[in-house]
């Protein structure tokens, strides 16, 4: 099939390379470094072996996009109010009619935006399970994992099954080499990787630390398995229930992992935008409307929000830290 | 009557001075310090007018303080494990019969351990609400507010009154110009107290910021108030229930005030120990013997443990730091 990968960060890079190098028709969007890549092309950095595209197909808009039968979006959930929209200003032009939406992303529930955008288009979700970064424009340094689960997005969320566009996906993804697992309930599947992603991404940045420091730490573990039983909670009140030492076994996994920094470590780090709806936002809206207290994830999010804010220079927050620094801060001893 | 102040730090010295000016005999415990502050006297720096002591009485050590009527106990609650066993080891030699104890302190529940080691005699707390800091040794420096809450220590905590004790320090208090309120209920003044240190005192540490910014962001004030009614709900469950309006009322007079750095955001600058048991760990403790679910307060103490572990250069946080550093880290992209 033929695809074109919006995102040219790490994750659509990882599995772009490898589906175009199992022979998939594959054109990536590159805004900002086209000519750079179109020159020096594509490549993938692995201890499983290096692939390179000499040649790659690169668009710099979605004007240059030409139709294919798999949009695969990779960017940071920060991005999607604009991913949608210009997915529903262009769907017809740039996908098949029996095309889908292949969503690699954290988080949940981003997937009725763009079943809505892609005009009843199938929507599928890629759940990776990869450890990489893009270390130039065109450049991915693949560095352990690279699995990826697929689900399909049903409107009413009840787990959909196994459907014959998720195996052709599938069947180009491991072409190229990539090991896929098919899951035929998409939701549970999303709260399954929040359990890890839940604690972990907003703990690192806030206390600016990594997994293993996380699961090393009494407190910090105890805060983890706090947060991950909110998640099991949620994701049982939507009908989703998860099996019950997921929480355990993703715990002894991290502990033995190589020690890394999350994702929403990094973004914090290079000053980007954090994924506090996706990750954080959403799954407290969904516990409320499931009327599940989740008093910890709330404080997680609040403390996030503030940190998101003061990272992102959110406007109200500069002239705020303006006021403050004219008057010196002093200091209430006995409090 | 006779006083000696342990701690030497803002709070110690602003109450001492005062208390010295007002016509009481007052030594104070000076361990590193002792001869500069002999030579340069005691100066409290004030804009309500400067006062200073040309040649204050310092001890070095317990054994140098004479027999007083009433120590007055102002170290962090950090150190207090020291200070009770000093206490419990010199109580008959420095505290006359009938003297008493007045712990300014943060935090709740440390009256107990000094009431043992004062050997039954009677101990008060002193709950201040004092804008000052040290500027160096025997030199503090008065910003605003100072109004000093004294209460009596009951074993059962039940509220036990205004004793005659409490009469003879506050009228040594006003004689040397401090405000001074009486309080029937011990417990409940340090509720009252907690409702704003319990949330502002952590939030500035993890969040790296001042008063005005928590009470000012929606997330954090949203948090601060979530905070405050748990520490309500587990007053009212001990029997001290606090006034309905306390937790707005506090909020507003934070939002009109000079922006601030709470104590525990200058000890985390200076490195010092945070007073997180005092603060919020004996809180947490009282929620769980009452069967108050507080799980608000106890992400924030998990948080905090972390970060004062951090902070302190724990000896096995230092252990793993270093495994840690000899392996780089790296990015799981796809989380």
């Amino acid at each position: 099939m033929s695809y074109a990968v919006v995102g040219s960060g790490a994750v659509g890079l990882f599995y772009g390379i490898q589906l175009a190098a199992g022979g998939a028709d594959v054109t990536f969007l590159e805004r900002r470094a086209a000519e750079d890549v179109r020159t020096r092309g594509l490549l993938l950095r692995s201890p499983r072996g290096d692939r390179s595209l000499p040649e790659p197909r690169i668009a710099r808009r979605w004007e240059e996009l030409d139709r294919c039968d798999v949009l695969l979006v990779a960017t940071k959930t920060t991005a999607n109010a604009d991913v949608v929209a210009q997915l529903a200003r262009h769907a017809d032009r740039v996908l098949a009619d029996d095309g889908c939406v292949l969503l690699i992303q954290n988080g949940i529930g981003a997937e009725a935006a763009f079943a809505a955008a892609a005009a009843g288009r199938d929507v599928l979700a890629g759940l990776a399970f990869l450890c990489a970064r893009r270390i130039d424009p065109g450049v991915v340094e693949h560095l352990d994992y690279g699995t990826l689960t697929l689900a399909h997005h049903a409107a009413d969320e009840v787990a959909s099954g196994i459907t014959p566009t998720m195996q052709r996906v599938a069947a180009d993804l491991r072409a190229g080499g990539v090991e896929v697992t098919l899951d035929e309930d998409l939701v549970r599947a999303r709260w399954r990787k929040l359990m890890w992603n839940l604690p972990f991404n907003p703990l690192s940045v806030l206390l600016d630390t990594s997994t293993d420091e996380l699961v090393g730490d009494p407190d910090t573990l105890a805060l983890v398995r706090g947060l991950m039983a909110e998640v099991a909670a949620v994701a049982s009140a939507e009908g989703h229930a998860l099996p019950p030492g997921l929480g355990d076994d993703l715990i002894a996994a991290t502990t033995s992992m190589t020690p890394y920094e999350t994702s929403m470590k990094l973004d914090a780090d290079a000053g980007r935008p954090l994924e506090v709806d996706a990750i954080v936002g959403e799954p407290v809206r969904r516990a409320q409307r499931a009327g599940v207290a989740v008093p910890r994830t709330e404080t997680l999010l609040h403390l996030l929000e503030f940190a998101d804010r003061r990272l992102s220079g959110d406007p109200r927050r500069l002239v705020r830290v303006a006021d403050v620094t004219s008057q010196p801060a002093v200091s209430l001893s006995a409090r």
